[in-house]
């Protein structure tokens, strides 16, 4: 993979010029994407700021992000043709940093489950698992440094922990998704692709403006809280194993260790999130479901119709069960003073065939939280196929998050 | 000016079609429109549903409010041809009542502080206000029975109060926000226009899907607290006359009436508004600014160029005092034992002159609070020009806002 600390430092020394990291990485794209299939468009000739703390940085932009320099499809047909006016304020702040937006990654249509065409870089028969599944794959594949991505369920964690990359998805609105085509305006959320816990750090404090979140340093004496989710079906082998092989890791590190079950108001949270985001997204693609409902694909028409049931009672109920069970985690982290929260990020390793994205359940309630989710890679599965982890936060604490995935990324290197 | 329920009531009767109802507006329009300019378009042939609630009533789309079937041109230059792809989640939703969003209302440019060209219904010297100005004044003239506008200051109750016409800004996210340009993302609130507040509450209980809104009916024994927000400059005396006329009347109808202060923090809070909205404009405009800045227009751009140096620091610390007296609000509403606040709609009446919309003080920290908040007119000065008062209710409380404020308007006519 293409490290973007790697990229910048060599760029700061003048080893490299960004033009130069530039053609890195249109190189490994040649070389890699007819397999992975992970780009929807790449910009043939992009401006490639001289400076700036991200010069050189090409970076994957999921195609229901605005870009005003390049096509933004959202993954239908509906939008083959669309062209945004203006830059999402992400992207904006991408260019001020120096970063290069080369290229849109591929998106399931309006980020819901219906699958892309792209592969799995560790397996081709397996989905990269989605909706952003363009950004993990293409970072994965080494074809980009960084790449962003959203969640609404798992669309960020899921992708990165089926690809064998570092996905954050940071605290609820960190990051601005004006310009980001709206699912559910209570779960969407910006995240980030990266080869490494450091990668993702430095990328997110830059694009937060917050230097803090990459400067945590070591953790020290990090009291870890093993969550395994209980409402919830039960994962996979491997995932119970990835999850026993980070706490191990972590313990070795000097963290302590222990198991935490969650109050059952964290199951009706669970549940209420489906009714949030689908009640929201009834919303939201009223246009496209009012106009193009059989142009839809069968997933989503089938979700879009079903929520046209949905009472509007129901869905102010959903929102109370969240708000008091986003009261109840502070909670759960002072009460039992933890620092972080580790978890499974998905039920297991990527599911083969590339007629579904794989399960979000592992994901859900976190985003329904808002608060800091970091996946990293842990194990492979005899097959090749990555196995990662889910480190999580009190809202805002982003950088203990990162400061506490980074240390089990170094202790699981030892 | 036009009754929405009254144009209801004689299309549900039979007395009017509703291609007849949109022929009665397109009458006014004619008439009215040449002196008032409250219109960027009209579509001269949409679409108008035979049944619906709403069927047959013609509404006014403030132009940074996304639509697919007119143009949308933010008030800008940058956007004169531009058409978004999908109509904005509420406008589908009031094609989905039966409405007909007939025409584009005027914008200032990008919903800020640089003025319309248009003008105040009740004299032509003087300005409608801000930013929704067009919708205000649409409504005010006769020529729409329900115009759409939103809030990040005042934009919403200042050019209702202005022009005469009911205003209604209701809950932060009650109506949802998707496809309308973003100025502020923590403060931006869709808001309506109405010609009474009977009017007001039947639309937005539709458009909500909450059929509470509008059946709160005779509140009764209402405990009303008078705030003078004393933490701004005093109004001038007609504003102090309305409050004063309003809060008897309210008295006359049943209602106790007494005054209350605002613990310090609202001060605190009122002045944080400032911080957020500017720093996320900065980022909501990024695009606009980085590439256009010298086409935008010189309050905007002053703005903006001042906004570049605020701290992220300081914007976390604004959203920490806004947290806080938010949950102060309510301990106001329950410890004092009040049903509904009663304050100034604005300064005064609408200042003479069209180079500036008037000042939105007396909105801004209710904005912030993102609670329910009602104008209604109860005056006019010697100049013939309006003046309002505001009723503002708990967060999630806008059925109980928009009855305290019915329960005046038939005090004022009694």
């Amino acid at each position: 993979m293409l490290s973007l600390l790697d990229l910048c430092a060599r760029i700061d020394s003048g080893r490299l010029t960004p033009d130069g990291a530039v053609g890195l990485v249109r190189a490994a794209i040649a070389a890699r994407e007819p397999e992975v299939g992970a780009l929807v468009c790449v910009d043939p000739a992009p401006a490639v700021p001289a400076r700036g703390p991200l010069a050189g940085i090409a970076v994957g932009i999921k195609d229901i992000i605005d870009t005003a320099d390049l096509p933004t499809r959202m993954g239908s047909a509906l939008y083959e043709t669309w062209r945004p006016r203006a830059d999402a304020p992400v992207v904006a702040r991408l260019k001020s940093l120096g970063a290069v937006p080369l290229a849109k990654t591929t998106t399931t249509p309006f980020a819901f489950l219906d699958p892309t065409a792209t592969r799995n870089p560790s397996n081709p028969g397996h989905t990269p698992g989605g909706s952003s599944a363009g950004s993990a794959a293409a970072v994965a594949a080494g074809m980009l440094p960084l790449a962003l991505g959203t969640q609404t369920g798992g669309s960020v964690i899921r992708p990165a922990a089926f690809c064998g990359v570092v996905g954050v998805k940071p605290s609820f609105r960190l990051l601005p998704t004006v310009g980001v085509k709206c699912y559910s305006w209570a779960l969407d959320t910006l995240g980030l692709f990266a080869a490494s816990v450091a990668d993702a750090a430095h990328a997110l404090a830059l694009l937060a403006d917050r230097p803090a979140i990459a400067r945590e340093g070591d953790p020290g004496a990090l009291r870890i809280g093993i969550v395994r989710q209980d409402f919830c079906a039960a994962p996979d082998p491997e995932a119970e194993a990835a999850l026993v092989r980070a706490a191990a890791a972590a313990e070795r590190a000097g963290a302590s260790v222990r198991d935490v079950a969650l109050p059952d108001r964290f199951g009706e949270a669970f549940a209420a999130h489906g009714t949030i985001q689908d009640y929201e997204a009834r919303q939201a693609l009223a246009w496209e479901y009012a106009n193009h409902r059989n142009a839809l694909p069968p997933r989503l028409r089938a979700a879009l119709d079903a929520a046209q049931g949905i009472e509007t009672a129901a869905y102010d109920s959903a929102r109370r069960t969240a708000h008091h069970a986003r009261r109840g985690l502070k909670d759960v982290f002072s009460g039992d003073g933890l620092d972080v929260i580790l978890t499974y990020a998905a039920p297991g390793a990527a599911p083969s065939g590339l007629d579904q994205t794989g399960d979000s359940r592992f994901n859900r309630l976190w985003t329904l939280m808002g608060v800091p989710c970091v996946t990293l890679p842990v194990d492979r599965t005899g097959a090749g196929l990555p196995v990662g982890v889910q480190v999580i936060a009190r809202f805002g604490d982003d950088g203990r998050a990162l400061a506490a995935a980074g240390l089990i990324e170094r202790a699981l290197r030892g």
